[in-house]
């Protein structure tokens, strides 16, 4: 389908806005789902001119992860590109990973006589987890041919870099991880699943070694197991695969990294949604398409936390307008996937979304934005990947396709 | 598909319920469709609490046989995995078939002087045909290395099974119809297309021969024509696939040899579907994902008696309560197919279904279990083969796709 889309390509002036609500889907607590009982009178009234509908990141009854659902908004079909489970941890702790890189992410762990007593190092706190990892970054800065990078995260967490001084194959991640997964064992030695693999296991090999040794002496944390080996997946940018010279606009560094995976410029933007849209607005004449990301829907549906959900959601109602002040050709409002206060995570749900274009049916076929009215819809239930090409459209950036 | 959610299965306590009334679907008789203008409390009340929607077994047109429709409903895509017409008519004939068995569907035919003259024997009654396989059974029990184990059916129809010694391989059961189709001319001579099924036409050139010699005193039954030749499908099992314990509960040999198939559970259960239920609840802490198939809707929708397919859904929707009593996490009501009273049969029509968990949106969005109603549903219209990974969901037992 991405290839269709980049023969059918034709530039112009239009610009596209995609905000991202994170987590905006929900289910109803006492009747009424967060969005519903949210006041939103920007968004409904959208709504009512816009084309609605819900989407589906990955397929009926799969919950998705932020990777796999960023990239169907994107316009990757998440089940062709998957992102890492280390790539994810290195772009969410803010490193600058590069196609020579293999990330990892790595716990913090205790082991004793060989045998793994705590695979979370009684979950250190996270300021002994930055000290730690700094002591390693100072006394392991290459092995052999690769640079090694590290990056502390919360509490245990923390993850590395290799880097190479060339691309690597992309089999070279397929290395199994050290965690068994189960304490009182010894931790797995990794493995080569691949031959373009034995060069990064036998750095691997090392820097366990050199990390065992400079831990020894530490509490809790005196060893590092490794999990998630992954490079960065081969992905078309967005300038080839759109014509787009794209800006991603995210407080949060996972997604600045996973924006810059499919290359938008990704600057780091400090502070909340007011200080991301004044960023958007002064950077309006630059770019021809704006990923706004809104990340606190998502972390209190994640606690469970209803109302705080719901005032979020009326947070950026409330600061809309200024983004509708610039007039963008198309704008589109919808979130990455759904996350329930009822369910304190990710769920399968499909995605409320407004399209928001001259080339719209429109007419009040919703009458506000919630789940329920965009079941009404023009757009229906659709897979997220269909998203991009339908944005694209509405800018008049396809042409028409056969004769 | 399938291989993705196998590998985010996460196994838990929840149950899940899926009733199948066969046929559910209809099409309007002045006005309204068999589920429209039966009684039907309870489902509407669950409707209304529920995600309701429209599942397409195949595409778009397509008219689904049993074995299709069921294999869908199951998760297993119909496109892909296809059942062979021999294994169909031997499992609906209640016939135990190992995966070492090639399945023959078998018409009594006349044949004078080398021709054909009846396809059918003049569709002798369903006694004769049963006398007639007695007697062909009491003579061939063996071939060479094959085991013979006939079963009769309506009139002329009956069932063969070549059991071997050894699994066979994929391709061991291409082998064309001995049926011209037409008659008036010779009966064809089985003919292998690969190599693996030159064993199987050794096999069935003798059984042609001994068959004719113990029919050739008969009046009209005295040749078998031969149809449908196929081996079992490898079917990844329902334990392997969701890691589920999974019980059929059908009355009708034919499901519960589907249900086989795919590793069901499935014994015999006599009497009506009040039986049926009482045999569910009998064995409900034992299993942890129920199939109970209602026959009926459809043998009414078939011999286009609207009202008596009104009757068989009224009927259900009284002894639904009993199945309500046990809680179920997860509630799934539906049809494999459409049997519109109006067309006398199977049909392509999208059909109704009820997802009943504490995780939906609900509220009212459909008035009613019926057609119409479920198209204002929150599950719009999509492909059967993904309402298992929505039930699994539902249930808990899905983990989230990717980081």
């Amino acid at each position: 389908m991405q290839k269709l889309i980049k023969n059918l390509i034709q530039e112009n002036n239009a610009k596209i806005i995609l905000v991202v609500l994170d987590g905006l889907g929900g289910l109803p607590v006492n009747g009424k789902t967060e969005l519903e009982s949210a006041c939103t009178p920007t968004m409904d009234s959208l709504a009512r001119n816009s084309a609605c509908g819900l989407h589906l990141p990955v397929s009926m009854g799969i919950t998705p992860g932020s990777g796999p659902a960023h990239l169907a908004l994107f316009g990757y079909d998440p089940l062709e590109y998957q992102i890492g489970r280390g790539i994810l941890e290195a772009l969410g702790l803010g490193m600058d990973v590069k196609k020579t890189d293999v990330a990892i992410r790595c716990n913090y762990a205790t082991i004793e006589n060989g045998i793994i007593k705590d695979r979370r190092a009684g979950r250190i706190p996270s300021e002994e987890s930055r000290k730690l990892t700094e002591k390693l970054q100072s006394n392991i800065s290459r092995i052999d041919e690769a640079e090694i990078l590290f990056a502390p995260g919360m509490e245990h967490r923390s993850a590395v870099l290799f880097r190479f001084p060339e691309p690597l194959a992309p089999d070279a991640s397929a290395i199994n991880d050290t965690d068994p997964q189960t304490e009182g064992v010894a931790p797995l030695k990794p493995v080569p699943g691949s031959q373009a693999a034995e060069q990064v296991v036998r750095i691997a090999g090392k820097f366990i070694i050199e990390v065992s040794r400079i831990l020894k002496d530490e509490g809790k944390a005196n060893y590092m197991l490794l999990r998630g080996f992954s490079i960065m997946p081969e992905l078309t940018s967005f300038r080839e695969a759109y014509g787009l010279n794209a800006l991603a606009v995210a407080n949060y560094p996972m997604y600045r990294g996973i924006s810059k995976l499919v290359g938008m410029q990704a600057p780091a933007v400090d502070g909340d949604v007011m200080d991301e849209i004044n960023f958007l607005k002064k950077n309006y004449v630059d770019y021809d398409f704006f990923f706004l990301h809104v990340k606190k829907p998502d972390s209190y549906g994640e606690d469970g936390d209803f109302d705080g959900k719901v005032l979020r959601i009326e947070e950026f109602d409330l600061l809309l307008p200024r983004i509708l002040e610039l007039k963008p050709d198309v704008l589109v409002i919808t979130g990455d996937h759904s996350t329930p206060s009822l369910l304190k995570g990710h769920s399968w749900h499909p995605v409320p979304v407004l399209v928001n274009s001259p080339y719209v049916l429109g007419g009040g076929l919703c009458n506000a934005f919630s789940e329920k009215d965009c079941l009404k819809g023009e757009l229906g239930i659709f897979r997220t990947v269909n998203l991009m090409p339908l944005a694209l459209a509405n800018a008049g950036r396809l042409k028409k396709f056969g004769a």
